[in-house]
This record gives structure tokens, C-alpha cells and sequence, in this order.
């Protein structure tokens, strides 16, 4: 009987598995199919596996994934509930859990969550012992510590995607009220992913003109001007669109993979990531905040020690103590 | 008062409105968001705009992509519910309609979303005259048609993504089967896409090499080799996908991301859609059907008058004839 | 007698012509194919046409990029020492001229390229009525002025590539020293693009902490790190890389190229790029200069007012003098 | 003493060396660098090595790349005559050599180029025991024969740039003839890189259909079209492009940047690249010709037989008759 693959094609050696640019995205709702599609659409890696616990669902995205490899440079898509599959990733990032509801505050999403970790964390790291974990399930700060707990990683290597996506709402909402590209408009978001976070007025600035040289003013309740409005905007960001469309998707994609693109790139670029900050501004607890941070194919490489007003620092702190008080009474 | 923006930028020049690749995306759903997420994030265009009916939703979705303009190199994005926000749009693509439903047919769609096609396909021409429609929403054959007599627009500049995606699917489950990218894997499906697509078995090849040089019986029922469950796979695709995962939207966002990159960039490349085919193929109907044909700015310049064996043609022309019934009973 | 062509494809409308991203390069020496190649292979532009008064060297190079069109996603490449061929132009990049030569200043070379220039800019105009002229042969700053004069057209709409150069590799030094990317290390180089160029120390920053809130005496004669040698270097760039290999190409090429797309895709970035500067930081001549600038498809929009110490405010008037003075000079 | 960099960044973990898809440049003149070039700038590898022994020319082409890298995301290039710096790349581009001159045969390069890859290839292989090397100095096909038996490398990870330029140049010249984009022409040059080419005229096609089937003649003498002049025209280009600018470089460029991808993304991909074909087409020789290869991480994983015609065949036989010739007279 005729074989048309042997007599179409001759084998010279067994084809590679990997492309050495593994990625696993570790759930797949909104978030997580917004980040594996951000990193097929713009090229960050060429193979992406997809894990949950749904088969169906899980299936439905793979296949639908596959129907356009032709337009993905011919990237290779997996999924499996079974995490054999992951081996030898690279990056994994972790978007499952419960997802923040209408109204809910990030915090309260903790417990459910960090039992949904313990289900994921040590398989990815049984089966890519060497691998980064990106965590972006909510309430991120604290589910970064306890992925960070659970992976037994040093700790450059359990990142959370933090306030990257406030700062990208930063940047956009100055780009607006000024008419110059969020990219050229420079500003930064720290500390904790959402309610808490803390806009570092002090150094923001376009071409290295700072907004308070010109108005001392910018960023606080006395401003003439209200530049403070825009980070009430950042903090309600999540509220509203949820509130609008039943959930944040394409922001949060877009961010994963630019954090996940400057890994697999090696190109230290800075990015407000969640990390271990014990240390770093007078924080004394075992917790992870957001900070400006290097990354690269090792993970955070170097933290950016920003100049903080006293009162970005005492709010900074405050997001720490409540960080540690929850994680004290997290079981796991 | 101090004015920041004022004190830092001194104007030179009115800022240009648009960018030259103007995009409308009508239609929010997930296909609609696909379409614009794909565009954008594969760098397509640097400008989209939203329309729907549904503010809320509009809104949301108009907020998340923003959110991410950041990681878009700066594109613009906007929405609005009234189409004055779309004037000067070089492609607007149709995504609004009914979405089809577990088990229906595409035909079953046909006169509820004629009816919304009433109220879009006339407001896009009078603000973009020199546009090119590209219709997406399905039963696509025939809302192609039906979007071409409402708008008045010569042939050249009403494409329906047709089998394009069909295409894409066809050449990825061959490219499973034999270990070959399905960039280098060449096969087309044609005619109406859906149930009774076509699909050219004589001309798939690699490199030159049709596989019925080496198998006669390719895509035939005598087959051993089975090729021709291949194309029941693709036929079958979009109701395993709704049937998995509720809806399709990745893979023909890049189907129609890949369309509008042809479009803007003028490339020439030729492409599976649905396109005016009186007089091809023996079809006597004023009926749109797939065929490959050269995309640019200016829409179809050129078709490929395919080779079709005779059970190929006949399936075509029957297609042609459904087409034509159920146009016959259309109300617009 | 067949033919192939027709019988192989129907024809439905003429295709378009251009691309509505035309892009004319005046000049095929290594800085005019390293602006071209760049474009085309980072897919700035799908329309480049290439014109000079060499017509082997012309035909060479355009036939060396059309045998790459393949890997250029299709884009159109055509040559001519015509300048009908430029007609419809959105953006024309002048790298014609006589190149700078080891040891030799900037200035030096300007009334030869002058000359040059005035068989261009006409035409050019003449065929693009609507274009935005960016002028990269040296001395830019005053062919700048030049071109500016010669084309009738409004200062936004005439730029110069300027300092955008320099200041990447400032940005590039800085980030080897610091261990960060050069897109995450902030700095600028504004004034004459050459041995007089100004670098704001006084803005430098990574994530908005200045280097000089740590090191007051960064960029001065007096800092024990040294860190001013960088501008040292970054002036001597030139001159080491033509020592070194001949000519500047690549660096120049690429730059030219981020100019071009935030042009092209309206992005309102800021780059320092030469612009008409009377008026600001107290100059008061006819003269262009560098200064970070906004960039989209109405050329520039807003120009940055910087923050200038009274030694930066100096030299930038020192250049301005000196630029003058040259242009008085100038026969044209 | 104040240490800025200290001051300003807190150390985490030590920074990443490679990027995990680092290449290798050997040879740094016009087609090295417009290889090198072309990965960089098209974002196939973020880490590029450059290794020459003129150690001036060598510097100044990092430099020239190095001030690009804002506009090249960042990418790390680095450059030194010692090979030591080429440990652990995944793919080592050989480009060194004796250039073609005008009108010099490809085959008369071979024992000059030999001895330089004496001193190339065992250094390459011995700091990148697991690399893929390709081979695209001239004449390739013999070259490639020799970096093989010098390397002890298996022959799926020793490959040709081959004929893949050849074919990209076919495509082109069919695709101008037609109005269609050179990516929907499909037609393979195969055999030696050079005069004794073998255009496959018997699968040329658009969208399937065989220009064969329309006109039986395309490609024999007896053709009134005349489409045999396009091959004959591949044949010319290198010696034209020569002629006209002095060698050639874009075109190799972006042919070798595309293998690039290929195989570092693990696409599968196929290509027309230079492989051992001993067994294929009755080649009894040891010799490496271009066939259609798929290309990943693992290099050459399969070939796909094509179906020659006699007179096809024939040629192959005898530019395989003339490399075995000339390998037996090499002294290595």
C-alpha cells in the first residue's frame, strides 16, 4: 500500500520536540488565552503550550489556535490537562484561578487561589526544574509569594506581572491629555497591583522634563490641574472595564508579553514587575511588590532603587503590612 | 494658571488625525475584538476604530485595547456608536450579526443578518466612499452579495473573508500529517465557506509535488490512505470549536488580519475569498463565491482561474445554485 | 499563440499602483541602502523607491533588494534616475551628498552638498507636493535649513535625522555601563548632530531616577566617575567607525527608520530630530537644531521644551551661531 | 567615592550571558554584515556574534551595529578575533572567504576557500560542539561538502545556503510577469548554487495550477513565451549585480536571515538548501547539492523527493559529476 508521506519525503534525522523558546500559559480564560495569543500573534516564541483542568474548553482554544498557524510563522500549539507536556518550558506563566468579580476587592480572591497553586506550582517545576514562573492570577503580590513558596525557586525567578499593566494605563492616560505617543511618556506605577498602588509623580517626564518642574504641584490634592485624577483612573481601570465588558483581557495579554519577550530575549529591559522587596524602601517583611526591575533570560536581574517622596514610601509600606498580614493567614 | 502641556510641548504643526491605514472593525463580539486584536498586535495597522450597537461593551473594549496601546507601538484606537467616527477608513471589516449557534447552519443566519447589514453597510459607504468592505459575518457568501448591492461599490472592493481560514485549517491538518510547516504545505479550499466547501486535492502539493502523483486516490473515497477525512476535519472545524469552547475568534482574527495585511500593504498575494464569480467556473448567478485571487489596495485585481476536475466543478455550481435560492428570497 | 498570464488569471480591476506608504530614498551610497534596507526588512514601509544619478550602482541595488522581495513580506522596490518615479510620496529621505571623510568636519562639506541639493529638493516637491522631506546628509543640521529653503514647504514638514542617532548612542554607552537595556536608559543629545552636540546630563534617567540625584556631578568636568567621557565618545562615534570600517552606515540606517515609522504610522513619538529652532531656548536665527520633537504623519507636531542648565543653553547658542554664520555664507 | 550604578541598582541574580538563540557571523564583509544584519534587524535572534580576522574592519562594524541596538529591541552584539566568543551558539553563519570577482566561475574559489575554512571550522565546532552550521561562502555547494568533513558533524546539522536565493530570485522575476506577489509564485531552483542550476519548471504554479498545464512548453526552448529566459536570468543575477555595484549582499542577506528563522524557531519550513544528497535522484557521489529541505532546531530533518523530469535529473547528475571532481582534488 502507498505511503505518501514516506514517498514524498525522505527522513535525514529525527525533528527537534522544542524550539528552546517553550512557553506554558497555565489556564485558559480570558487572561490566559489574551497572554498565549498576545505571544503567538507578535512572535515572542514560536511553540506555547496551554494546560487547565476543562478538557473541552482547553481543546476548543488549542484547535482554534492551530487553525491559524499559517498566519503564526508556523508556531507549534499544544495543550493538555496533563502538565507532561510543559516539560522543558522556559517561561510559565501561571493566569489560572478564580477570577476577580464585579465589585471584588483582589485581596479577597487569595485563599481559593492559592489552593488553585498548589495544584499547578510543583508540577510546573517537576517537569522544568529550570524554569521562570510568571505569575498573573489575582491578587497577584501575594500568589507570587506563595508561587515563590511553593516552587522553592531562587527568588529571581518567580516573578508577578504586577503593576507592568497599571503603568502601561499610566502612560496611556498622560499620552492623552498631552498628544504624545504612551512610549516617549515616562512615568511609573509601584507596589501592589491594584488598590494600593503607589504613581511615582516624582519622576515622571517626557524627554527628561519632569511634569513638576513645571507644576510642583502634579500628582497631589493641591495640583490646580488634577493630574492626580489619572491614577484614580489607573485604580478603577480593572473596575470599569470589567464593569463594561465582564472582564480585562487584551490589556493584561499585551503586558504578559512584553514581560515574557524581554526574557526569552535576554534584553534587560525594566519593567514594574512584583518581586521580593524585603529590603528595599524600609519594607521588613517576607512579601512582593512591584518595582522597576531588569529582566532577562535569568529572570529579575537587578532591582531599581527609585528616590521615594515620604509619603510614596509610608503608602508603599502600608501595602506591605497588608500583604504580610494576609500571607500570615494563608494555609499552604 | 499654569498649563503644563502648554509649558512643556510649544506647538509646531495640527497633529495628523489619521494614519493613512485607517481600519473599521464593526462589530464587538469575539470575532469582531479578534479581528482588531490581530490587526494590532501583528502591527497591521496603527489605527483602529470600533463600531457597535452595544455602548457598554463598545466602551469596554475600546478601554482594554488602550490600556495595551503601550506594547501596540503607540497605535491609535477608538469606537464610537455613531459611524462619523469611521470617515476616511481605507478597509472596513463586517464582524456584526447574529453569531451561528451549536449545529446551525451558516444559511440559517441569512435574512437576520441582511437586516443588520441595512443598517451598516450605508453608513460606512457615505463616510469612507473609496473604502473596501471586507465581510466577515457569516452566512459570508451571501452577506458578501448582499453587502455589495447595498453599498454600490464596484466588485473589486467587496471581499468576503470566505475560505481563506478554511484554507488555513486545510493546510495545517495536512501539515500535521506529514511533519511540514503548513506555510510550505499548498492546498486550496474554495467555493462557499462551510458545508459545502471545495476542496482542489488535485493541486495540494509541497514543493511542486502534488500528492496525487504519489497517490492517485488523494482526497477521493477509494483512498486507503483516508486524505479526504482531512477536509470533513475542516468542514467540521467550526462546529467543533463552537462545540468546545462556545464560539470561534483566534484563528479567524488572523485570517482576517492576514486579508487586511494584503489589503494595506498592497503585497499581491493571492488569497482564498469570496469574491464576484459570475462567469467562472461556468456559474451563471450573480453569486459570491471563494476562489483565489491577488489582494491589494486596491481589493481583487486578479483571479486564479483554477483547473477544477469535474466533481469539483459541479460541486461549486451547486453551491452557486444554493447561493442563488436563498438570495432569491432575501428582502433588502 | 497562448498566454500564460491571461490564461492563468482574470483580471477584475487595475491594481494599485502605490502603497499609500511610498517611500523614496535619494541616494543608494551606504547610508542611503542602509535607510532602505532597514525600512524594508523591519517592514516600515511595502513601497520604496530608490533614485540617484549613478545608473549602474541604482539598478544594482534595486535588483539586490528585489531578489530579497521574497523575505520582505512582497514589498514593491523600483529605482530610476527619474524623479517621475517618486510621484505620490509620502515621505522622501535624502541621503545624497558627499560623504563626510576620515578627520573631516561636518561643516566642511556644505556647500558641496548644498549644490546637491538643489537638484533635488525640486523635484522632489515637484512630484510630491504633499511629502515631508527628511534630510540625513551631512552637515544635516544646515542641509536641513537647506532643503528647507529650497522646498517652499512648512517647517514641520521638513525634518532632519539630527541627533536621533546620537542620542541612541548615548543611551547605548550609558547601558553597557549600567547593565541595562539602552530602550530602559533615558537620555538626550540635542543641538548640532557633530562635535558640538549637547547631552542633558541633567535629565539622564533609568525608571525616572535621574543619575544626578545620585551623583551630582554626573556629565561635569568634576565627576570622579567619569561618566562626561561618554559624550566624549559619542561625538568621536563617527570618526572611530569611519577609521575603523570606512563609513557609518548601519546605526545611521536604523535610525532613520524609527524616524520614518513614527512618521509613517502617525505614532506621535519624540525623537530629537533637527527643526526650525528660532524662538526657542533664546535662539534667534534662521537656523535648525536638534530638539526632541513629536513625530506623525503632519511631520512634526510638538517640540519638547526642555529644561536647559545655563552651559547647555550656551552651547546650544554657540551652534546656533556658528550655523548661521555658515548659512550666510551659503550660495543657493 | 560615590558608584552610581550601585546606588541606582540593587543586584538580584547575575544577568543572563545568552539569549539561549545566539549566532554566529563568520566573516564580516558585505555579505556577513548583510547577513548579520539582516537577522538583527528582522528580530530572528536578539544575540549576534561577529568573528573576522581583520580586526579594525571587525570593530568598526560592531560599533555601527552596536549604536543601532535602541532600535534593534535591544539585541546584544558582540564581536573578537579570538573564537572563544562564539561558545553555545545554536547556529554559526559562515560567510568567509575569497569573494566571487565579475565573471569569476563559482568553482574556481574552491581551494583558496577551502584553506580558510581550515582555520574556521574545527574553532566553531569545538566552542559550539551541538551547533548548525551553515555554509555560504562560495562556491557552497563544495564548501559545505568541506565544513562537513572538517566538522565531524552529522550531515542534518551541516547545510548550504544553496539555491534558497536562487529560487527567491525565480520566484521574483515570475511574480513581476504575472502581477502577483512573489510569496504565490511557486517554483524551486535546485542543484548547484550557480551556473549549472536546475529550475523544476514542471511544478511551477499559482494557487495550484501549473503553468504547464496552460502552455506544455514553459521552460523548454521550444516555448514562443519564452519563460526559460526567467532561469537564465537567475543565472546572470549574481554576475549582473556584480556588475552593476561590485557584489552582492541584500539578497543573500535575507535569504540566509530566513533559514535563520527556520531553524531557530523550529519551523519546518522548507527550503532549498545545500545538503548530501548521495541516494537521492541517483546521485552516487558524495556530494552536497540543494533539494528541498525541512528546516528546525535539529537542522535538515527531512528532504522531499521531487519529481524530476529526465532532462532535469540529467543536470543534477552532472553538476553532482563536476562537485565530486573537484572535492577529489582539494587538499584538506
Amino acid at each position: 500500500m502507498v505511503n505518501t508521506k514516506e514517498a514524498l519525503l525522505s527522513m535525514i534525522s529525527q525533528p527537534a520536540e522544542d524550539s528552546g523558546s517553550k512557553v506554558t500559559v497555565v489556564g485558559v480564560g480570558q487572561v490566559g488565552m489574551a497572554c498565549a495569543f498576545s505571544i503567538l500573534s507578535q512572535g515572542v516564541s514560536s511553540e506555547v503550550v496551554l494546560v487547565d483542568v476543562v478538557a473541552d474548553k482547553l481543546k476548543g482554544e488549542m484547535m482554534d489556535l492551530q487553525h491559524g498557524a499559517l498566519f503564526l510563522k508556523n508556531a507549534k500549539i499544544v495543550a493538555d490537562t496533563d502538565y507532561a507536556v510543559t516539560a522543558g518550558s522556559k517561561l510559565c506563566i501561571i493566569t489560572a484561578g478564580v477570577r476577580q468579580k464585579e465589585g471584588e476587592s483582589r485581596l479577597d480572591l487569595v485563599q481559593r487561589n492559592t489552593d488553585v497553586l498548589k495544584h499547578i506550582v510543583p508540577k510546573l517545576v517537576q517537569y522544568s526544574p529550570d524554569t521562570i514562573l510568571l505569575v498573573v492570577s489575582n491578587p497577584v503580590d501575594i500568589l507570587t509569594y506563595v508561587a515563590w513558596k511553593l516552587s522553592g525557586l531562587p527568588k529571581n525567578r518567580v516573578i508577578g506581572s504586577g503593576t507592568n499593566l497599571d503603568t502601561s494605563r499610566f502612560r496611556f492616560l498622560i499620552s492623552q491629555k498631552l498628544g504624545v505617543a504612551p512610549s516617549s511618556v515616562h512615568g511609573w506605577i509601584i507596589g501592589e497591583h491594584g488598590d494600593s498602588s503607589v504613581a511615582i509623580w516624582s519622576g515622571v517626564n517626557v524627554a527628561g522634563v519632569r511634569l513638576r518642574e513645571i507644576n510642583a504641584a502634579v500628582g497631589t490634592e493641591s495640583d490646580p490641574e488634577n493630574w492626580k485624577d489619572i491614577h484614580k483612573q489607573v485604580i478603577m481601570s480593572a473596575y470599569d472595564v470589567i464593569k463594561l465588558k465582564g472582564y480585562t483581557s487584551w490589556a493584561i495579554g499585551l503586558s504578559v508579553a512584553s514581560l515574557a519577550s524581554s526574557i526569552l530575549r535576554n534584553s534587560n529591559n525594566v519593567h514594574a514587575v512584583s518581586t521580593y522587596v524585603k529590603g528595599l524602601h524600609q519594607v521588613e517583611q517576607d512579601v512582593f511588590l512591584s518595582v522597576p526591575a531588569v529582566l532577562g533570560e535569568n529572570g529579575i536581574s537587578l532591582i531599581v532603587k527609585q528616590r521615594l517622596t515620604p509619603e510614596e514610601n509610608q503608602s508603599l509600606l502600608k501595602s506591605a503590612s497588608v500583604m504580610a498580614e494576609v500571607q500570615e493567614g494563608l494555609k499552604f
